[in-house]
């Protein structure tokens, strides 16, 4: 096979080549990098070279057709089996009599389902393929396993690009998936949402003024241009209209142009205006050399008019294949011709869903669409898809996905990135993400901050509930006296104080759950870093628990009458500031692994109860049972409160038992005064001291012996809650790592 | 006006009418009962009189039309304008400085809008009138304005029935409003959730074997007979589809056989076949002698086939209102003809929807629209919709309503009403409900039962959550001593457990929120009456309860070491059950105030929280400020703790300071045995008694006094606990009384 580049420089480049494949190879697959690298040698037969990022974007599409790189998507005989989990249930544990719902033991079913049954089929750049049939049909599944989102071993069958099986790795870097949920930061503006997804996914060599001028490219592309300065919004802030929502989404994972673009139900829940817009903008996008592939439930006509090869399943199977217009004849000839003025797609949806429901299933119609295949096949003896003419004939698909880039397709960062590779043709350390981690930490910082400050209002009720507790708290342990009692009291207040930080936290859950998505779909092809996510999520919420510790120790601080000064203040909003910290991180761990918010808020109730059960104030550490001496040492509730008890009771001079108060907590407690200083005087007697009715019996320091608070200074209290803080920082890190893997199995 | 009814006996019946008319304008407008009263005068006058109960439902359509009693439903310029309330943020609270989000401060615009402009209309018994619109266009609040759901003094205009204004309580019997969402409960079968409908709505005098033909004619008449025996279901166990769902919620609505028929888009979310089947179920309730008007967003080709009158809304304006069939002629006379091929409603729509973003608007249509309707008035010389010939010329509405109940229509009862109302004429008591209230409640927590047993996980997971909190209580507490450090960590205990009755309490919000959906729905048709709703919830919950206690308080009594013996266990479960049973009912309560659950959670937890810090536990009632101590008395958390701190510490025998413990809460406590005793004589001396190491210091009651526990006694807790069940329940019925007023202000 002649190559282009070959002609240029037949030995050094073949050589080349050969080297590259094999470093390839090691790595598995190329990277956007190395698909830069070859832009270099390509950029040199381009015919207009020095083609800015996406002028052609907006240009005509005939005359754009004839000059983009031919691009075909195969795929051949794709299968997909799962075996169905039979599910444990509560119900299956329990003895129980035989009930008369045999619907529910029917559920049950061990067993392997095909969800894709030799699915075969071609598209190229500037059409849309629509995959359509009822829900359960294997929509979802055909896309997810042309988009690479199966694991390997499940999916038999082969899906290539122009002829070359697709590496996994060139695949993420070329193409772009869009979920069906639109998931958006809701007091970003459109223009933010874009600019930033430009941010974490153009390269860093393009500088800010092309990223600017791209997303604006795009937003006039999916015409959204008076929507630009509008904020998301939410159910609490009105913001643009679900269509354009839609199209905010589809257009933050077109920012780098894919050459592969994959949508799930992408008009789904809009009307039909909103839709046929959508649709719009997909062929837009088709036509300016992308292939398009989505799934759609049930496209209206003009819809219809846009898209140019169809694909219906039915449980699995392909029961018509082909173009909107060879419908009416395919059905015509099955033997149920659609009738005038009927919906093509929505009759042939009834009329498969009809045959579903039939006793013969709808094999009749698979097996009539196989035959009818073959046959238009042989009537046109029209060879298989292949690429047309056009200025680069006989590419690889490496050599044309670079031709791609070289023509401003991924947004390739075009001069830098193209010059910078070749000239250090050899040293190929090819960064993952378009970003360094200080970039990425700063951007989701800034966007994090940017989507926080817009709604004030959940930092205020925060604020609230901290400073009402800490209001409350003060006025019913108001300057609490030093005597046993107040000792008592003291440490009732630290404990429910303490705990109070702990169980705040769990309010941000909801916020932590629902950025969860947006950062699962963001990591899903590479945005930045998981690293940096969790780096600026701990940054981003540092600012306001500083706020919110010094808002609550100034509340309870001297109205309870707390000891130790200016220092002691210092310390206190310090231990709570650890606390939250901790706290929050916690919260973000257990938002890592819960499904959803209700299930997370029980949990942390449930964890922090136990925490405070075995912190010490319930039952001293000395007095609990050797084989739960672990979870005391596990509870995060004991460092903050063992803190602020020695901060409390450190001072030597200060005296909390003071001559006949040695009787207040006794049995003698309830005598007359003058019998107790006889009573001491006795007392002191025996002991052979002088015992005065100022002396002072015990000290902060009897008091901390007493409640099993010796082991740890107060700053290694401090400590360990703040390295708790970062334990549960790296758990997240792990989860998320772990977590995410966005694949079916 | 000649009555026939006057005819029979013109004097008697006259008058009796003038005197039942009396008798109505004091309570406003007629019953159901008054109605089926005329049913027995018109009676005389049908042609077969002893037609079985909705035999007439499965005959043929044309036949069907002929007999039925003729129905016309008119309204004529329906306006209805609300104020758009300025909605007060939390960022109007706080100073800031001007941000460059201009489309924020956008939203708030205090005005009024125009929801409905001068709405007209008529349709009548056998057709469907069908509301179509962008959302936004007024679709919902025009249906709301027929089904009399908005309130009297903010509607403008007038809806009759047979030329007669309709009375709001006249309307509630004969008609039915089919919801948006489907509210189910899910672990009942399609028929039984049908078979409750009918328990619920249709008379008690209908004898049951007749309830279940109803239901077996309204599954067939529903199509989903297969389905009839499978259950509902919901996300964690499969059930049955979307569109059967959609009929089964219709089923639920229609099982009295309404006159008139009010859905808010009953097709959303179906695919074209689900949403096909709904309206063509529609056109066959229509055709046995109902108006069925519906909203409608997308209709496919085959359903616009089903629809006899459409009304396309703009913005609160008509701009279309015709048959389906003359759409092609008005928008070709318009100006903008539909093109072959094309969906007729979904061009209609997107038109409407473009000039509604162009400059002039829609008003170019609307005045089109009007000069169209009065044209085609001219042209066809047409008067408006009369009740064509029937058997029962010129009848008055509720003659009308009377002959159509006599007919099978709003499942009388048939006979047995009808002749008990004959008979005793002057005595008319009617009830509002179908039912006694203690039939109701009977079917109530028949149903909720069955639901519940259905899921026996829900209950597990309570179970598991006491359960294993009671074993760590049981073993971090094992065997607790009777020296003073134990009586301390006894006081931790009680606190600790009695707090997490009440937090397992929180557990079922979610469940209780969901019912309250299903509740609303109900008793908007008076299916059953509010407090039969509350007492049976109470009673279902109640067993759960008794089983949750025993299991807690075995878990804990003798592995802690508590007082009492079987009768001291015996009061342990009373008062942990009392406190469940109080706990549940304020957990319902706050599910009858707060919106959503993560809300109702959050309030849950906090306010146990104050509850547990104001129970005597962290802060001795002595001890708390005066200005707090009402918060003391409101604490739930009081009297459970109280209550067991009485049972374990109420033995007078029992010791817990002996002799030389008598040091132990002092500094002297850590003196050696032998100098403590020394002590402890020099003491006794001092005090002239005899203090031996033997002799018991400090009793029970002591310490209940030291805890002030003193003001009531063990029982008066427990009454107070109950008691406070109890409150909550009545709080929860007015919560439910105020809050389910289902009208538009």
């Amino acid at each position: 096979m002649a190559r282009i580049v070959a002609a240029d420089d037949d030995d050094g480049t073949q050589q080349f080549y050969s080297m590259e494949l094999n470093s390839i190879s090691s790595v598995s697959d190329s990277t956007l990098g190395q698909l830069l690298k070859n832009v270099s040698d390509v950029r040199k037969l381009a015919v207009g070279d020095e083609t800015p990022v996406h002028e052609s974007l907006n240009r005509d599409n005939d005359d754009d057709l004839m000059r983009t790189v031919p691009f075909v998507l195969s795929f051949d005989n794709l299968t997909y089996n799962v075996s169905i989990r039979q599910k444990l249930t509560f119900r299956d544990l329990i003895p129980r009599r035989k009930t008369e719902d045999p619907e529910i033991a029917q559920t049950v079913t061990p067993n392997t389902k095909t969800l894709l049954n030799n699915i075969s089929g071609e598209t190229r750049d500037g059409e849309i393929m629509a995959v359509l049939g009822a829900s359960g049909s294997g929509k979802s599944t055909l896309i997810d396993a042309l988009a690479n989102r199966i694991a390997k071993g499940s999916l038999k069958g082969a899906v290539k690009l122009n002829g070359e099986t697709l590496q996994s790795r060139t695949l993420k870097v070329i193409s772009a998936y869009v979920m069906q949920d639109d998931l958006l930061f809701p007091m970003l503006t459109v223009e933010e949402t874009l600019m930033f997804a430009a941010e974490f996914r153009l390269p860093r060599s393009l500088p800010k003024s092309k990223k600017k001028l791209r997303v604006q490219a795009l937003i006039e592309q999916l015409g959204i241009k008076n929507a630009a300065k509008t904020i998301i919004g939410d159910e609490g802030h009105r913001g643009i209209s679900g269509g354009e929502r839609r199209r905010v989404s589809i257009g933050i994972d077109i920012i780098h142009d894919p050459i592969l673009l994959f949508l799930d139900e992408p008009t789904s829940g809009l009307d039909s205006t909103s839709a046929y817009m959508v649709v719009k903008v997909l062929k837009r996008i088709a036509q300016s050399g992308s292939i398009v592939i989505m799934s759609i439930h049930q496209p209206s006509h003009r819809v219809l008019g846009l898209l140019n090869r169809l694909i219906f399943l039915s449980r699995g199977h392909t029961v018509f294949s082909g173009s909107p217009g060879s419908l009416p004849r395919f059905f015509a000839e099955f033997g149920s011709p659609i009738p005038e003025n009927e919906n093509r797609t929505e009759f042939a949806l009834d009329l498969i869903r009809e045959l579903e429901g039939s006793a013969g299933g709808t094999r009749g119609l698979v097996e009539f669409n196989k035959k009818w295949q073959e046959m238009k096949k042989e009537s046109n003896r029209q060879p298989p898809l292949t690429p047309p003419p056009s200025p680069y004939p006989n590419l690889t698909l490496k050599e044309a996905i670079a031709a791609s880039i070289s023509r401003g397709k991924l947004v390739s960062g075009g001069e830098s990135a193209a010059i910078s590779t070749a000239t250090a043709a050899t040293t190929l350390t090819v960064p993952a993400f378009a970003n360094s981690i200080w970039i990425e930490i700063l951007t989701l910082s800034k966007r994090s901050m940017l989507n926080s400050r817009r709604q004030p209002e959940l930092f205020g009720i925060r604020l609230a509930s901290v400073v009402i507790t800490g209001f409350i708290l003060a006025t019913v342990f108001w300057r609490i006296d030093n005597s046993p009692k107040g000792v008592q009291e003291r440490l009732g207040f630290f404990a429910f104080a303490m705990s109070t930080m702990f169980y705040t936290c769990a309010e941000a859950l909801p916020v932590f759950l629902q950025e969860r998505y947006i950062f699962m779909r963001e990591t899903a092809y590479n945005a930045y870093r998981r690293s940096s996510y969790v780096f600026s999520h701990a940054i981003v919420s540092f600012p306001s628990l500083i706020f919110l510790s010094v808002a609550f120790a100034a509340t309870t601080f001297w109205a309870v009458g707390l000891d130790g000064g200016p220092m002691g203040f210092l310390f206190y909003c310090l231990i709570i500031l650890a606390s939250f910290w901790s706290g929050s991180s916690f919260v973000t761990f257990l938002s890592g692994i819960v499904p959803h918010v209700m299930l997370g808020y029980t949990i942390v109730v449930a964890i922090l109860a136990y925490f405070l059960l075995f912190s010490g104030f319930f039952i001293n550490r000395n007095r609990i049972p050797d084989y739960w001496i672990w979870f005391h040492y596990m509870s995060l509730v004991k460092y903050p409160y063992e803190a602020v008890l020695q901060n409390e009771f450190s001072d030597a001079t200060k005296c909390f038992v003071r001559g006949v108060q040695i009787f207040d907590n006794t049995p003698l407690g309830v005598l007359p005064d003058g019998m107790k200083l006889r009573l001491l005087d006795s007392v002191s007697r025996s002991l052979g001291t002088t015992i005065s009715s100022s002396t002072c019996l015990t000290t902060g320091a009897d008091i901390l012996t007493q409640q099993g608070v010796t082991q740890l200074s107060k700053w290694n209290c401090l400590l360990i809650t703040v390295a708790f803080g970062f334990f549960f920082r790296a758990l997240f890190y792990f989860c998320l790592l772990l977590g995410s893997k966005n694949k079916r199995r």
